[in-house]
């Protein structure tokens, strides 16, 4: 097992588009998949109010883990740390959500709506401003 | 999206082997794959000393996250919450150990000497104590 070089593991975050978020809430940690962009600076994502928005707000800590897993002996795992912050301007609302739409397709139709109509209240576009990034494999 | 019924999440708490670990480290949340198996009360798995194990030994309040993820809109995602718990006596190491082993082929020579010698003061055995289960599906 080694630890990735800082590029290595940063090109792996630009590279994937999906992963799970840890946060924690009244100190219990919680895990969920999420759909990403890396800028190379933070990670943006959207999500409907819910536990995991709330959990940030009351504790900005945060962190993305995302792993290439070929078999129990060929991985590779990131994890980027950081702090969560909303981005609420509609400007760059709807450019954050227009680059998401332009990488997962697959967007229902309600988050396609939201993204021709960025001041929708109920979408959460936000960010975690990375600062630390650190990964391993073993291969 | 639908919440699973609790017999729903644990089936496939139960049928899958590989999950994200979720633990707290000095306030900042800590995400890794980890094998498992489940016998519907504790997850049960191994570790080298690091980083998750002193985080649990200081904050034992863990998270297992499972999914199916088919596409972006078609997903099963399943967290168990407990507690976590070092396993210490041999005769339960060995036991654990083995079913980790029968479970998982692929571990290493390294991995299948602590079976054999479950005494090996390198490998720690644990499991989280398993008290609340959510699960929820996009289909």
């Amino acid at each position: 097992m080694r630890a990735l070089l800082d590029h290595e593991a940063r090109a792996m975050l630009g590279a994937l588009n999906f992963g799970r978020l840890g946060c924690v809430d009244h100190g219990e940690p919680y895990v969920v998949p999420i759909n990403y962009v890396f800028d190379d600076e933070s990670i943006y994502s959207h999500s409907l109010p819910g536990r995991k928005i709330d959990a940030m707000r009351a504790h900005p800590r945060a962190c993305l883990q995302v792993d290439k897993i070929e078999n129990d002996l060929e991985w590779r795992s990131v994890i980027a740390y950081g702090n969560f912050e909303e981005i609420r301007g509609p400007g760059d609302r709807r450019s954050i959500l227009g680059k998401l739409l332009a990488r997962f397709p697959l967007l229902t139709p309600v988050e396609s709506a939201m993204v021709r109509d960025a001041a929708a209240p109920d979408s959460i576009v936000f960010r975690i401003i990375v600062d630390r990034i650190t990964g391993v494999e073993e291969e």
